[in-house]
């Protein structure tokens, strides 16, 4: 079962400069051959889903490992079997109904 | 590593009606050794990271071979390393705090 | 038109205790005219849009006053026009679908 | 009040090719002076509080207006008052600790 996830990951008890956290879990997905996305309010990955959901706790694990005491993550999660889906795809899909 | 989570699961593709795929994933949670606490807008569980993981993948699986062709879950995640967290505990600090 | 909401706020900066803050939300919530529903990792609300709307900014208002100087909200948001929802509704029309 | 905000919008009701109602939304957005980002689980929008959250209205009631007869909308927001932020400030910030 495919996934395509939007993670947002909220480092609790360091601060206000969260980037370097961010960037960590950045590593992490790629690490497990995931191709992240990042984007002003989360990172996007696609892939399968248990690889997907063993990124995400490697993540928090990584984190934890940084001292981070406290994570709040919040995650969009989609799965579909009417057809293989794609982030690529969805993006184009509405792409093309906007006007010029 | 303990996670604690609000799961709002949204079928697509099966019209308006959706509390039949809501109460279908509260006894997969439940199977899975969980204690679903329903709410207005998703349910809340906590457990062993993996345990809470396997159960919502069971869902999402269970929710396709119902008929549903495509999800979307909103997950709201928490982990913390410094001290042992519960819901309980969580909703009894705040109730502690609001005046009479 | 009416909004059914579930809003999970994240103070930053200010430690790992954050319930004194859910709490004042509750607070300024039930100001607004709102009966909130506090779960383990979120509030429900329901009412007139612009109501849920306004007392949402006055709660972020009321924290930033409290000295809290980074906010990370997530926030579940429904409205129907195919018939009156409520937050009873919902609730009522799982459970009756849940197996004894 | 600066508000940056990521919206998911997921209508309900209209089958599973929602993108004619996303792009509907980017029309929205950028008639409201917002400029979206569109990405592959959502929008992100930045500016005033206010324009942000008469947008976002202002596209629940346009897909109402098309015939979506429930939406569910995620939304996450940040607001912080210690420094004025942005999201082209947010991305950079961590693609300068990204190794190379």
């Amino acid at each position: 079962m495919k996934a395509i996830a939007d993670i947002s990951i909220i480092p609790l008890g360091v601060g206000l400069s969260l980037s370097s956290y961010v960037a960590a879990c950045e590593q992490v997905f790629s690490e497990h051959g995931l191709e992240p996305r990042l984007h002003a309010n989360g990172t996007n990955i696609e892939g399968d889903w248990d690889r997907v959901m063993a990124a995400l706790k490697a993540c928090h694990e990584k984190l934890h490992e940084m001292g981070v005491p406290r994570i709040a993550t919040n995650l969009r999660l989609g799965t579909r079997i009417d057809r293989e889906a794609s982030m690529e795809a969805k993006l184009r899909s509405v792409e093309e109904k906007l006007e010029p």
